[in-house]
This record gives structure tokens, sequence and C-alpha cells, in this order.
């Protein structure tokens, strides 16, 4: 399968990504850009984006485009750093590629950008090169 | 206003950890528990749930923990790892605790289990205890 | 080879865990507690341990605690916070236990504490449950 | 005081930096490169360098470029993942710079690469700007 083919199948198999709103943007072997829009029900008790909101975007850029390299790949541990405040109806861009790709492991960075291009949020993730492949 | 006082006002406001169904099981000045259920809607392309999902119910119990203190608390940097899939309509437990708390800064550890009380994920936050507080 | 055995032979081998002056306390499988002194030559320019002396003595045990199961275990990811400062000459313990043990990965915490049993640094590492074995 | 003068004056108090035989690159405001040769001493119980020496090594450009900008800058959370193991006698560099500045805090990445330009260690940190100055 292509790198195209497995991101179309994971996303639109992808329930929660859907209810988000997420939009492929991009796909390239490792390397994806997705974009989503901000609603009412994705905000916190101060009335900005949940933080759950920016980590699940950039947690569905890291699944896609370490899966887009055609092995099945297991995330191990993410972390991510909130650095703007989101409102309501924003757009949202998610970047996703790899700081360093190995056999077994790869860690990828996930920068989250407002329409402005101001770095939302920073994300950090490692993922786990399984030996299946997409099929 | 106290601890309970801080997290009804939190919880009551906040759409997103509404629509993930979050209930307050406890709250104690820096101590939280909470509890939802998995939906079919929070699930990802492999049908198990988000990574987002565990990781949104993980940041709201951090919110609720640190500002129940009665300072407002800002998230610097989060991490989580994901231990065990979780299907749908499970019943999710998160219990905030403080690592270490100090005037400045405090750190969390926030734990999410299933029904047999098996680790599904483990969350870090660093928070900023502001000098403002809830009045 | 027992717990004790592997890590008689990981601390005999290591150069730098020998120049930090780490000697062991406990070891059982997956868990290890470790001790040393902080020196003049450990501090970095504002006359405090260098962040990289806890670190170091945090690696050490998250190395001994993860390969005394018998596996050799490989570091993937590692953070750590640091709470307080240390000055010369105090005794630091490092007590290292698994978050979660799992065939392919496991989690471990690593706390590092002054003679007054206060937190010193927080420490977390993933590592690879390798299947060699330690022979 | 300016970058260079700063991080001099850091530089000639760290005992710990001196051992590790730290030599400073470049400076600019929020950005530093850092140089040090891995010796024997330095090495784990697998012949290979502690990750500990890495972290170190972050750990002191990180400082130097967080304070370079002129405020005390304050380190919060670091985590560092080792890619390629390090023999002895080779040479190591330190490229630190900003994610993202804050007034309150910022957040650093600091790449540790070889002879090769390979990757040996990714690092990221975050700071609390301080509201006290370098004079």
């Amino acid at each position: 399968m292509t790198a195209a083919e497995i991101v179309d199948k994971m996303l639109s198999n992808d329930a929660f990504s859907q209810w988000l709103g997420i939009e492929l943007i991009k796909i390239e072997p490792g390397y994806c850009e997705l974009k989503m829009i901000s609603r009412a029900e994705m905000l916190n008790g101060f009335g900005i984006l949940h933080g759950g909101i920016a980590y699940s975007l950039a947690d569905s850029a890291l699944a896609f485009a370490a899966n887009s390299n055609g092995r099945h790949a297991l995330s191990i541990e993410t972390s991510i750093s909130h650095h703007i405040k989101v409102k309501e109806n924003e757009d949202l861009y998610a970047f996703a590629e790899p700081i360093v790709t190995k056999d077994k492991f790869s860690h990828y960075q996930v920068k989250i950008k407002n329409t402005d291009f101001e770095l939302v949020a920073s994300f950090k993730g490692v993922v786990y090169n399984a030996s299946t492949i997409w099929a």
C-alpha cells in the first residue's frame, strides 16, 4: 500500500479523528500535514481549546506519519506543551516529521500552528516500528 | 473557594470534558479522581480508544487537581504513555496526585486505569502556580 | 545470571558510574537503590550540583533495574525534573522501580532523594526489553 | 552583560562542564554551540558513552542558551533520547536553539551530533525566565 492508501484507510475508519473534523492536507512516507477547525464543544472551562484536542490532532498526525512508511507503528511515549491559547472557530494545522528514523524506533515532532503560523503546541512522539506491514 | 467549588465551576463550564462524559468522583486540594466511559465515537482507525481521549481525561484531572489548591494553575509540559488498549464501553478512572509541590511549580502524575485496575496510561504534568487565586 | 550478578558485572565495568562514586544499596529483579555523594567537581557555575549528575545517577539506576530482570534492556526515552538544589558533599539516593512492565517495553520511575528524604529530582524512563538474555 | 560575557562567566565557574572538557563554539542570545570529546572515564558498562554524559552536554547547552538572553533562566523539565552509540575519543557537538520563546517560559531543543553529523541524541528543555537579570 502507498502512504496515501494507508492513511486513507486509517482516517476513514477513525471515528474520533472524524469527530475532530481532521482533514488530510499532505501525506508522504514519514511526513503528514493535517487541518481541523476548533469548535465550541472542544473548549474547556476557560473558554479556550482543551489541551486534549491539540494533543489528539498531534497524535493522529504522528500515527499517520509513522504508519505511512508501510510498517505498523505503535506509539511508545509522547509529550506536548501548549504555547498559545486557541479560541472557537480557529483553523489549526499539524505538521508531523521525523526527528530520527531507525529500524525499530522512530522519533517524530509535530508542530501545531494557527492561521498566523504561530506555534500553538509542540509535540514529540516515539514509535515502535513493528515487523508487520500494511497490506 | 473550596476545592469542590473550584472544580464544580471548572467542570460545569468545560464543554469538552462534558462531551467526554467526565464525572467527578473525588476532589481534595491537590488530588482528583475522575470517571468516564469509552464510546464508539472515541475510537481510532484500529477500533481502540484514540490516544487523545486518555490524554484528555488525564489533562482534565491535572487541571482540576492543580487548580483545587486555590491558585490558578497553568500547564507547562505534559507527557503520556499508553500501555493497554481500550475498547468501546469500558469504564476509565483517572487518579491525579502531586509528585512534588512547590510555590511556583508543581509536578503531578495521573494514572488512568480500567475496571480491572490495570494501568491503561501514565501521564505526567508540570504546572505553573500563578499568583492569582480562585475567588 | 541473578539480578545481583548482572548488576555487579554492569557496575564493575562502568567507568563513569565509578567516577560518580555510585554504590549499590539494593538490587532485586526490576528494582534498584543506589547511593552517591556530591563532590566539588560535580558542581555547575551556580555552585550547585550540575543537572547532568542527578540524571546520570538516575540513568544508571534505570539501567541496573531494567537489566536485572535478565534480558538486555535499552533506553528509549528519558525525562527528568530537578526540584531541589544540591550542594557539595551531600548524600544522594536513587530509587528505581517499574511503573509498568510489559514484554517489549517497560516504564520506570526513578526518585532521587537527599538525606532529609526530600525529592531532589524525579526521572522517568522507557526501555525496550531485547530478546537476548544475560548469560 | 552580553551573551558572551554571561556564558564566559557561567562556564568559567562550572566545574563539571570543565571536567567534561566543554568548549564554547558559538554563542548568540538564545543560541549556543558546544563541543567536547568522549573519554574512557565517561563510558558505561557496555563500553559506550554513558547516557548521563550526553545529557550533561545538552543540559549545559540549554543553560547557556537560555541564560544568554540576559535574564536568569531555571530548568523546569528536560527529556532526552539517545539514538546512536558513542565510543571513546569521539568529537561531540551540541546545538541549542529555541522552539518557542515567551516572557515566562521558553522551550529549547538541543541536538547532539558526532563528526559525521549524525544525530547522537535529541534533547528538549523547558526553562522559567526569572525576573532577575545578569549584571
